[in-house]
Formats: C-alpha cells, structure tokens, sequence
C-alpha cells in the first residue's frame, strides 16, 4: 500500500526545503563520514527516472589536488563570465563567492550515461532530454538529504563540462550533469545570499500560477 | 544560523523518498484541497534556481476538457513511440499503463522561461541549461512535497512541448518542462512499476560509485 506520511513527517519535510540552501562559503573542513556519504547517494539513487533508466553516476573526490584541478575550471570560465555582465554589474558579479571546491571536504559530480539502457527509452522518446532531468531528480533528492543530514551543498556550475571530463577522466558521451561541494558548514544563511544581496527579489508566488491556462487569473 | 534537523525529521525525509512513486493508475477522483496545493507549490518555489532566477510557472489544470485535449497528445507521441521500440518490446511496451491525465483530479504544467531574468543569468553562463535544469528541481520539490501530502504525482514525458503549448496557450518561447498528474490514490507500489514488470532492474549503487576518478573502484 506504500505508507502513510504523518503530518510531523511533512512538516520535517517542508523544514527540510525551507532551510536548504546552496553553499558556497560556509563550508568546515571537519570530514564526513562513509555512512553518511552512503545515506545520501543511496537517497539519490532512489529518485524517479525516465523508463527507469537510472542514468546517473556518483563520482566522489576527497583529494585536494583534484578538487584544485577542477577548480581552475571555475576559474577560467567565472572570468569570462564576468565579461558577459554588463558593466555597471559586473563588479558586484565579482565580487561574489561562488564555490566551495577546496574548502568542502568533498566534491561529487552527477552525470547522465544516455545510452544506460539502449537507445530507446520509454518516456524519453518524445523529449530526449528527460534522461538528463532525472540526474538533476538524482541531484535534488541528494541535496535535500544532505540539509536532512545537517550537510551544506553548493552545485557549481560554472565550469565547462569538458573541464570536468578531462580532470575525472569521464568518456565524451557521459554528461556532466553537477559539480556538488559537500560538508558541514559554520552556518546556513536565513535566505538565499543573492537574495540578501538584492541582486534579485524573491518573485512572488501568485504571479507564478496560472488557472486552467496560460495567463489565466489566480482565484 | 539554520535550524539543525533531528534524525526523526531526517528519517522523515527518507521516509518520502524511498515511498515516492511515479503513479499513472491508481489515481482517485477526489478532490485536492486549495490549501494543499498552495503547500505543494510553494515548495516547488523554494526550490534552488540558478542565479536565483526562479524561472519556473505552475499552469493548474482541473478543467476536464482541457486535461483530454491534453491526452490527445499523449496519444499521438504514445503511438509514435510504440513504433520506436525493436519488435520484440513492443507489445509489452504497449501493455504498460504510462499516464493519468483525465483520471487524475489536476494536473500541473511546470515550464521555464529562460528570459525571466535577463540574457546573463549568474551560473548559467557556461552552462546554459541549467535554468531548465533549476525547474526540474522545482519538480522534484513538488512531488517530494506532493508525497509528504499522501498525495501521488506521476510526470508524463510522452507528449510534444508543441501540443502543450496550443492547448495551454503558452507562449513559444517558455519552455514546458513537465506535465505532472496530481491526485490522491488508492495505494502506492511498493517498488517502481518497471522494476515489477522486469523490464529494467534497479541498478546496484556500488557499481554507479566512482573514487576520485571515473573508473574509481568504490573502497
């Protein structure tokens, strides 16, 4: 019959939403156990996918040399981000902090093999890029164990996924799907730091739902 | 600081997760409360989002007719698909129960306006897929959300972007990323439906491990 969720267990559950957040300069090095480790990806691993395929890889880096390597990637491709901002924002994208890579104790990247099960896959043969939608379900479902696991994650993205291929030695037809920085952090924020530094506003929700069709009015 | 969560409110988490099922026929006809869905999609909104665009709409859908002409579309890419699968899969693929569109009291368009937040998005710079990718995570919230609520959600994959658009009136350049039927049911599967017709097995998590590098024997 599958069970029956309390309403305290839906409550921890939205405790869990409302108090994630994505990481990127809270990070302690205090190291996290295998067990742990093992709760989450099993928790990722049980996220829906498309014709269940389960396309995602789990590829787990403690050394700090890699995490280095892969964080030259960030390197190069935040600089060249930041030439894409408009001037008078380019300053403030600058000065922003966005990655953990060396500082979290772990580093885990999430990929999609879209040839895992054969070339046709139910569900997928409408809209090719579900197999890639249920790595990032994989993703999510990891990132709110961790918060469940009073664990910070911060998902960096940008780096160019090649960048990636050739620092973890991924074939050409694996994708890359996530950069995750995993660890205990000094703190969470109360709102998302982008928020907090009024680079853009929270939007507000009713202005998002539509009734019946595009455009329709909230009731 | 963030509040710390206990090891019952973490289990509660696990709880979801490993109870939450993709359901296509166990759909009930009653009714899902305004106060449940606004939870719901509250949660989908807390999702993470790149550079904090929040690029996601939620288009409600409890009008009867308008959920058929959607399953129109489902019937035509359903066909289409069939004709995909090598000969051998196809009555078997033909069998399975994939969608429940008019049985299910709601349905739930979640989409992704890449332009919500202007040409240069923080994190979507060398990827630009990630904005897709942050409505995803908005979907899994919702049908994390969805599961805590006793509720079941199923993400039908099987239809044009296009069909939706026409019927829903979405404008072309807003992305629909899910079609998601929405409503309480009769009973969870205890596994995947997949997995019980052996279609596809569940994968062992050891062998989607990798230390350090792609190829890592897991330790």
């Amino acid at each position: 019959m599958g069970p029956l969720i309390s309403s305290a267990e839906r409550d921890a559950l939205y405790k869990i939403i409302y108090s994630h957040r994505d990481v990127r300069g809270e990070f302690l090095p205090d190291p996290v156990s295998d067990e742990v480790l093992q709760r989450i990806l099993h928790a990722a691993h049980h996220a829906p996918s498309v014709g269940f395929m389960q396309p995602w890889d789990f590829i787990v880096v403690r050394d700090l040399e890699i995490r280095k390597e892969i964080k030259k990637g960030f390197e190069i491709a935040h600089r060249e981000a930041a030439l894409m901002f408009p001037e008078e924002k380019r300053e403030q994208y600058r000065s922003f902090k966005l990655e953990g890579i060396a500082e979290a104790p772990l580093g885990i990247c999430v990929t999609c093999d879209r040839k895992r099960s054969g070339d046709v896959v139910i569900g997928r043969t409408a809209n090719p890029e579900m197999d890639l939608y249920s790595s990032v379900c994989a993703v999510q479902n990891l990132w709110l164990a961790a918060r469940a696991e009073n664990l910070g994650v911060g998902w960096v993205s940008i780096i160019q996924h090649d960048h990636i291929r050739n620092v973890l030695g991924i074939p050409g037809d694996i994708v890359p799907v996530a950069w995750l920085c995993v660890g205990y952090v000094s703190f969470f924020h109360e709102t998302p730091e982008l928020e907090q530094a009024k680079w853009l506003p929270r939007l507000e929700l009713g202005t998002l739902i539509h009734r019946e069709q595009w455009g329709g009015n909230a009731t």
